[in-house]
Parts: C-alpha cells; sequence; structure tokens
C-alpha cells in the first residue's frame, strides 16, 4: 500500500520552549523528501488556527529562515491552550476535508496529546483516512513513557547556569537566598540545580520538589542548620510545593488570594501568578524566625526557564529536531498513529533512540497523567537531590559555564611575611 | 621621584556583577609587571577582609585559574556591604602599616568609592603614603563623571536577551506579561529592555523607570490601549518606581509589609525583598481591571542579572579588564589617588578611554550621589524610552541572540488552493 497523498498540518500547543522550533523545522525538513506530502500548513496558534484557517506555508519559507528559527525559543507558529470540545474538533475536521489534510502534527504536551487523540478518534469514526503524531514538548519533563521531554535539558541547563552564579553571587555577599522554580507537580527542572555544584560546600544546599509535602517549620530548621554549618545557605522550591493537606503554598500566601489563582482551560493552576509572593513569603518567614541570619533573599526564575535565547542545550536541541524529523517519518512508514518518545540506550556513552507510543499511553483516561520525579532521587529528610540524579540529567544538558575561584592561604602566611 | 615600593590590596565590595573579576584580573597582571610592587593581597569579603587579615596571595595563583577566575561573575574575593566607621578605618591602617600595603584598589560602587575615600584621607591625615585607587563597578549603571560602569552592559545583555525570548513567547501565548528588573533609583537596566525589539510590533510596548512617579490608574490605561492595539503587551518595570508622593510601590503591596522593608548598612532598601509581590500586585490588578485581558502573568529577574555565567558582554568584560589594569598604571604614574572613569570617544565607531577622577567626584558629600537615566531617553508620558537610547546602550551590550520568524501568508492563499 502506498504512503496516503494529501496535506499536512503541523502545530504547537502549551508553553514554549527553548527547542519547540527544533521540532518544528524537523517536520519540515522531513516533509521536504516526501512528494506524498504535497504542502505542509503551519497552523497559527495551534487547533485555533486549523479552525480558523490561518496558517504559514512551511513548504515555501526560504532556507536560512528556517535556520533562524530552528534556534529561536518559543513556537514560531503560535501556541494556544485552547481545549478542543466535539464541536471544536468537528470544526477541525471541516477544515481538514477541505484542505485534504491527511497528516496532523501536534507537538505540545500531554493535554495537546490528549486534544490530538481526539482528533485522530473522530477521524477513524468518520472513516477519513488521517495519521494523527503527537510530538513531545515541555520543560516540566512530565510526559509519560519517554525517557525525558525536549524542552527540559534546555530548562535545566538554564537553571543549572543560574545556580552556579547564583552560588558564587550567595558565596560572595553571604546570606540565605531562596529561588522559586517551574514545576507544578513535577521536580524535575528544581532538581537540575543540583548541577550547579562542584565544591563540597556549593550550593544548592536545600532542594524542595512538589512530590514531597513542605512544611514551613522544616524548611526553617533546614536552613538554620545548613546556616550554621556554611555561613550561608541556597535554596531551591518548586513553585508547586504544597502542605500536608495537599494545599498549594503559591495560593496560600498569594498577595492575590482574594480573587483566587488563575486556572487555564485544562484547570491547571497558574502557578506564575502567585510564586512572586511565595518567594517573599519564603524570604520573610526566615526574617523573622531566624535573627542571627542577617541577608535573605528569594528570586522566581519564571519565563527566563523556558524562552531564554542563545542558551539551548546543544543535546537538546538536536533531540528535538530528530523528534520532529521521527514524526514525518512513521507516519510515512505506519499505518499507526501514535506519540513520539525517546529511549535511553544502554551502555555508557549518552544516546538515544525513539519509538512510536500510543496516544492513550502518553495522554491516559486514568491517573496518573503525568510523570513525577522518581522517589528514588528524593533524600529521606525530602529537602534534597541525590546526587545520583546527575546520571539522568547531566547528558541532557551537556557543558555548563566554567568558573574558577582561588585557593585561599593562611592568615599567617601573610601577616608572617 | 621612584614609585612607591611596598606592597598592595585589592578588594571587592557591593554587589557583585559578571566582570567584577575582570577588573580583579586585570589588577593582578599589571601588578605582575612591577617590582615595586612586591606582593598582592586579595581581601576576602573587601575591608572585612583587611581588618581580620584574610587574604588570598594573588601573585601566587596559577594563571589558569587567574583566566578561569576572570570569566567568573560574582566577587571571587568575596564581597561586603560594610560600612567603615572611624575606628574602622583605623583597624584597617593598624593591618596596612603591619603589613606594609602602599597601594589600595578597591573595586565597587559609589558606597565603595566612599569608603576609599575616607581611608584616603586618614592615610593623608597620618602622613601615610598610600595609593587609593577606585575601580568602578555597578549593574546600575548609576555612577558620576564615568559614561558608564562595568557590570552594566552584561546585565543588561541579559535583560535584552531575557526580553528577546520573552516577546516571542508573549507573541506565542498572547496575553500581558509584566517583567519586574533591577534598578533602585536609576532605570539603566530597565531601559536595556528595548534592544530586544526588531519587529514594529515587538515589546517591551511600554517601559517604566524610576526617574518617572508611577501611576496604577495609568499603567492600567497604558497596558489596555497596547493590548487594544497589538492583542498583547509586553511591560517592563524597574523594581524602584514610586507613586507621586514618592513612596515606593515594591514598599505599599508587599507582603512582607507587616515587617517593614530590609536596609543594608548604607540605608539601601533591599528591593528585592519586595519585588516579587509588585510583580504579583501588578499582575493582579491588571486582572481586576482589564476583563478583556484573558491572561496576565508576571516575573521578577532578580539576581540572575547580575551573576548568570558565560554570559557576558564581550565588551563589558574587556573594558572591565581594563579599568583594572589602568587603576594599577594610574597608581604607579602619578602621585594621585582617584577613581578610573571611562570616557566615550567621539566618533562613529565605539571606542574608549580612562581617566583617573577624584574620588570625592564619584562619591560626593553632596546630592546627587548617583547618575539617573537622562530625562530626553524618556517618553513624555512617562511610559517608554526612545530608540535614541540604543546608540548609548547598544556598544556595551555587543551582539544579541538572532531570532527568526515566518512570513505569514494570506488565509485566502491557503484556503483558495
Amino acid at each position: 500500500m502506498g504512503a496516503l497523498v494529501g496535506n499536512a498540518v503541523v502545530g504547537q500547543a502549551g508553553g514554549p520552549t527553548a527547542v519547540i522550533n527544533q521540532s518544528l523545522v524537523g517536520v519540515v525538513q522531513e516533509v521536504q523528501k516526501y512528494s506524498h506530502i504535497r504542502n505542509l500548513y503551519g497552523a497559527r496558534h495551534g487547533v485555533r488556527g486549523i479552525i480558523n484557517e490561518q496558517f504559514y506555508d512551511l513548504l515555501r519559507q526560504p532556507t536560512e529562515m528556517l535556520d533562524l528559527v530552528s534556534q529561536t525559543p518559543a513556537a514560531s507558529l503560535g501556541s494556544t491552550r485552547d481545549k478542543p470540545n466535539r464541536e471544536y474538533c468537528e470544526r477541525i475536521f471541516e477544515v481538514f476535508k477541505k484542505l485534504d489534510i491527511r497528516y496532523f502534527f501536534y507537538i505540545g504536551g500531554n493535554d495537546s496529546a490528549a486534544t490530538a487523540q481526539i482528533v485522530n478518534t473522530l477521524a477513524k469514526d468518520a472513516k477519513y483516512p488521517l495519521r494523527v503524531i503527537h510530538i513531545p514538548k515541555t520543560i516540566d519533563n512530565d510526559l509519560l513513557v519517554t525517557d525525558h521531554c525536549p524542552g527540559y535539558g534546555s530548562a535545566a541547563k538554564f537553571v543549572a547556569s543560574a545556580f552556579i552564579g547564583d552560588n558564587l553571587d550567595n558565596r560572595a555577599l553571604q546570606g540565605v537566598k531562596i529561588n522559586i522554580l517551574m514545576g507544578r507537580h513535577a521536580g524535575f527542572i528544581t532538581a537540575a540545580s543540583i548541577l550547579a555544584r562542584q565544591r563540597e560546600d556549593d550550593g544548592p544546599h536545600l532542594v524542595y520538589v512538589p512530590e514531597r509535602p513542605f512544611s514551613i517549620d522544616q524548611f526553617v530548621t533546614d536552613v538554620e542548620a545548613v546556616f550554621d554549618r556554611y555561613g550561608r545557605c541556597l535554596v531551591a522550591v518548586s513553585e508547586g510545593i504544597s502542605d500536608e493537606k495537599g494545599e498549594l503554598w503559591a495560593s496560600k500566601v498569594s498577595v492575590l488570594k482574594q480573587d483566587g489563582l488563575e486556572k487555564d482551560a485544562f484547570g491547571n493552576l497558574q502557578l506564575s501568578a502567585g510564586a512572586g509572593s511565595l518567594a517573599d513569603y519564603l524570604a520573610g518567614t526566615l526574617r523573622a524566625h531566624c535573627k542571627n541570619i542577617k541577608r535573605v533573599r528569594a528570586d522566581t526564575f519564571g519565563y527566563l526557564q523556558r524562552s531564554f535565547p542563545g542558551y539551548a542545550s546543544p543535546v537538546d536541541a538536536w533531540e528535538a529536531r530528530l523528534v520532529g524529523q521521527m514524526a514525518v517519518s512513521y507516519s510515512v512508514d505506519a499505518e499507526v498513529d501514535g506519540s513520539v518518545a525517546l529511549t535511553r540506550l544502554p551502555g555508557t556513552t549518552y544516546a538515544v533512540g525513539t519509538r512510536l507510543v500510543d496516544l492513550a499511553a502518553v495522554a491516559p483516561e486514568h491517573e496518573p497523567k503525568t510523570k513525577v520525579l522518581p522517589d528514588h532521587y528524593i533524600s529521606e529528610a525530602s529537602n534534597n537531590i541525590h546526587s545520583s540524579f546527575r546520571e539522568y540529567v547531566g547528558p541532557l544538558v551537556g557543558d555548563l559555564p566554567k568558573v574558577g575561584w582561588f585557593e585561599q592561604i593562611a592568615e599567617a602566611a601573610v601577616s608572617g611575611r
């Protein structure tokens, strides 16, 4: 049976990443190899661009511009958080039929995989031949099945780099510094901060992830213990930490609490709305309780983690390109639909392979719908990440900025001259 | 008259920058050329390291480590915010006499220049031959006399880069995004965000600096006008904005207000304590007042602006090295004390020279003690920065990450196929 002849649509959805356009350009490059895909339409702002028939003509863009776009952070097609319902999907099909769309490549997270799955089911019900391939992307690294998600490595690189600098800053002007990092349910981004450690006393000294309940009393005790030991303390905290009852700390302390925190169309809390106050609240708590700690500061890294330009992890960029290319390749070779997953190959040298997995496996109807940080990486006291996590995240990040330091000399060596 | 023979001390003070160690290594390299400076002691944590006699022996550090340190952000000697009083300075002199210190190089901002000036005066009163040279450093770019401050260009590069990415993020998922930037009194860092603009509709669309009062009503009106025009809005706000009465917005809205904001030893408000809440407050205000704007986010860039590693502006790094070298050079050639200033040379190609200026000019007793953004760069409506500012800041930042975008095609061109 020959390949399905027709046009293709590619879209991008969810939060941008530093390498989501690599996947897009991977799709474009691979489609260029096949004559059975006649046109490749880039949907503006994901599914919304489909129903509004707003597209970029991706096979007619200059090669130089494609190269530049591939290195550009944030979805160049525009993104969306629209969650199509039945009526929305019917409108999508009207457009697909009208434009003879036979291939739908959707780059996004698990919500996007769910959208792809609905569209796929509708196509099958209508006996409309359509290949639907989901291309994974998320800085949170919380997709099921795949070893890791394109986008995560670059976010991890940014965070690890920032901690290298902030650890030096904290060394130069000693005190307590708290950094709030992205991660609603999964602590992968926050855990990547441990890559900043080089010397025995380097921070982050404490790491709190959403996988474990966060107690403010324990936090104060933990910080005091580190401060007593090193005269300073650098802390990494996920924005998604909750208390023992499961209530979000960001929600509890937000200056916006009276309005409630905003939810997106998928019911996800928009934690960025209250993360700034969380930083200030944690810092204020330490100031109030730890009278011997003179200097407490707190920052929230925010969107820089996902969209800082010119700083992507090379491995992440390459893998993001690969999953885009493979999505097209799978759509040609097999009459199956699915999601492209990365598999880490066994051996001492880091290497990955790809495979196509069921959409239902990536966007299941039952819980858990997302992955969290494996328990064995989290310390028993729930306040740190074991160095074994370096083996997982290190290869995804690649080289980090090198820094130097002076060796200390005894005072007597100077004074006694 | 021959050069003063003896030992030298170099120290770093105030908030770290990405290139403050370039100045340090510049001092080390230049001192290595002269035999009359017998030892170069690096004071740990500035003046505190002097009175505690805690030093690094800087002429006996491996060259490779010096190279690495020069590229390392944040003060490698350790920094301090100590403000020496008379008794403190007398202890400094005891150590200087004991160690035969004849040269004191102090890398820092205007507070450090003031410290250098006090030490200098005490030395003169005691008829103790001592060369005191202040080496400028501050990301705020608020030092008097000098055209610009080493450290600023790298902070500006980080901010401009972050805005390039965030503008793309805001384009991909449209809405309002507010970024709070460093700058207590001077809007230089915030103004650098305009370097991110490439296309006519690129952000930042609104820029608020501390030099003008900030009205929340005007802010809401400004954002609504931009949103009506572009369907999105990217805003840059200095952490140091005040209301018409001069009260800081960060102080007014802080979740920590009950404790009051922390002041450092120089009486400077530590705005980072409340900047996270300011971000949340501004976002919350827009959510409450602008019902047609569905998506509002806010971030505070924080310390990343001054300590992100591996991302310094090459020009800034070079100039920071230069002022360190010249400080030593001036100390040898002339029997004067002072602060090294950068002068922008006339001509179409960017070039700088250095000169030695009076310490009193950089750390005057009278107001103003610091520089602010010149009025002609700020728009009449106090909500933007004129593009003429690019000519000032552009050369200090150097190349920014290149990004690409697709050309839009009319819907009919696709639909009508």
